[in-house]
């Protein structure tokens, strides 16, 4: 049984939260928060919703510590800081930061005799490990990576912070045209443009200037104006409606050659999410479970699922995996 | 770089070859059959073709044996007796026979202070580690796999055995409808015929009664008589023509459900490959570079590709990796 703590009640605290309800192996013993504690209802019944400043008390009772805050500036604080006291886990993905966050928890988690697991969830996570293994198999190859349709938070944010703007949601969808030309063996070579549209839905103050604002989104530097965009103005009873649900997805895909006649093979990973949070905990636990089999092993410092084998992550015995899953 | 030797040149031994050659830290140093090895002329310039009498004289120049051999006979023999003396790897793929070939290879390669690497290829292989990272990410979920479109060796063999055939291909199929029910979220129960159709390209011997040939084929138990069976009769030229590859490939489907909503996650590996033997040679000499690594660790005995860390089979650094593909 692994004990299980969450860190930061948001999104992914609860999808962490609702993955380890389904796993038999493990138990959240508590969820520790920067709020006030009595402001937040779990969703498990009898677990303790505790102040961030009790942490240290829960040492012995917590093999996992599960650290869902942003990777903007929650993560970059926090496992390097908890790392040295709990096996940790975290999503952090700012991708070209990983290097470093890497490093600073390896040096927590090493002096602490501990185990952190970073950058867990799909985007990095099961797409690192799909781009890791389609590399080392077809290393004569060209990658592709399309993400959705889902929901972009950083985007619908970005839309949010124009002036008469009330909310809006905003989709990345892969082109059609060019993910079947990559499934199809050619090795296109594809703009920003040509992989991804985006769809924003709107909803704008009343007798706000619609076409400022349509204008001000599509030409909006790094966040629009490289993609083909449409708006939609809703009202937010639509909004609620029809786009309250956090879904996302994706495709990674690599394109090989082998031998001396350059034969083709297709490799293609895909997730259709109707919960991005939700899904990224579920990750986010079998990472836990395979945090405290690492340390139990007497292993320390910082892992990313590259460095985990497979069967960490399971709940079943290796003779298990390997009399029914190989 | 990692000194590589190939037993048994069939289609498997030539694939492994091309896998070599792709790979700028492997190294072809010897082929062993038990053939003539003056019948064979490898691909590799300047490598030398022994008979597998010799392969003793070798076991200091050799990094990782690879055994090509089959299933049926070969490898029961052969990686046992190998794994002693070598890091071996092997595509051993008689699914119900792994947890002793396992525990047969884990016993010889602990003796000898070797590793061997057991099953690699793509199932299993790459599909096990579909089916295992997709259980343990979603544990309330429903797995599918189907495979093709693509040439099945044992069927075409199967038909040949017939009275009156003189060469024959066979290839399985997904069935459309039940791939796109699976991929849209939905968990139906499918039979055998609801999942593949079965494609055959007979040759006959002139005269010979096609009608009898045909009813042969649609009705052999085990083989045909469960599924949905084409039979069309062509040339030996045709089947030359049309018919000599050896493609093949497949899915594996998961469709899972987290917390209280019941939300629904659908995760898919798809192989689409111009050669089995070439996609298969490709992902030994990846678990080859693995063994060497783990072996070099100091580390023993029978691994699969589930207790295999990623990382480990690329060639890149754990540096790169992280900076680069997570």
């Amino acid at each position: 049984m692994t004990r299980i703590a969450i860190l930061g009640y948001g999104n992914l605290g609860r999808g962490v939260e609702a993955a380890v309800a389904k796993n038999a192996d493990q138990q959240l013993v508590a969820i520790f928060t920067r709020r006030d504690p009595k402001s937040i209802t779990p969703a498990t019944e009898g677990v303790p919703v505790l102040s961030v400043d009790e942490i240290d008390n829960y040492v012995n009772q917590v093999d996992v510590l599960m650290l869902c805050g942003g990777s903007a500036t929650d993560l970059p604080e926090q496992t390097k800081a908890y790392a040295r006291r709990f096996n940790v886990v975290d999503s952090f993905d700012t991708h070209k930061h990983i290097p470093q966050h890497f490093a600073e928890a390896d040096e927590a988690s090493k002096a602490g005799g501990k185990i952190s697991v970073i950058s867990c969830g799909w985007d990095p996570g099961l797409f690192s490990l799909a781009r890791t293994y389609f590399n080392a198999v077809l290393p004569d190859g060209t990658d592709y990576t399309f993400w959705g349709r889902g929901v972009s938070q950083g985007h619908s944010d970005a839309i949010r912070r124009i002036a008469g703007v009330v909310d809006a949601r905003q989709y990345t969808v892969p082109v059609p045209e060019a993910l079947e030309a990559v499934r199809s063996g050619e090795c296109p070579t594809l703009s920003t443009r040509q992989k991804h549209t985006r769809e924003c839905y709107v909803v704008a103050e009343e007798g706000a200037d619609l076409a400022r604002i349509e204008r001000e989104i599509k030409t909006m530097p790094n966040y629009f104006d490289e993609y083909d965009t449409t708006v939609e103005f809703i009202t937010l009873d639509e909004l609620r409606k029809n786009h309250s649900g956090i879904p996302h997805g994706g495709f990674v895909i690599r394109n090989g050659k082998t031998g001396r006649n350059d034969l083709r093979h297709t490799v293609e990973f895909r997730l259709q999410l109707e919960s991005n949070p939700e899904f990224t905990g579920s990750v986010l636990a079998a990472c836990a479970r395979a945090a405290h089999r690492m340390n139990l092993e007497g292993q320390c410092g910082c892992k990313t699922i590259l460095d985990i084998p497979p069967a960490y992550l399971s709940a079943e015995s290796a003779d298990y995996l390997r009399a029914h899953l190989l």
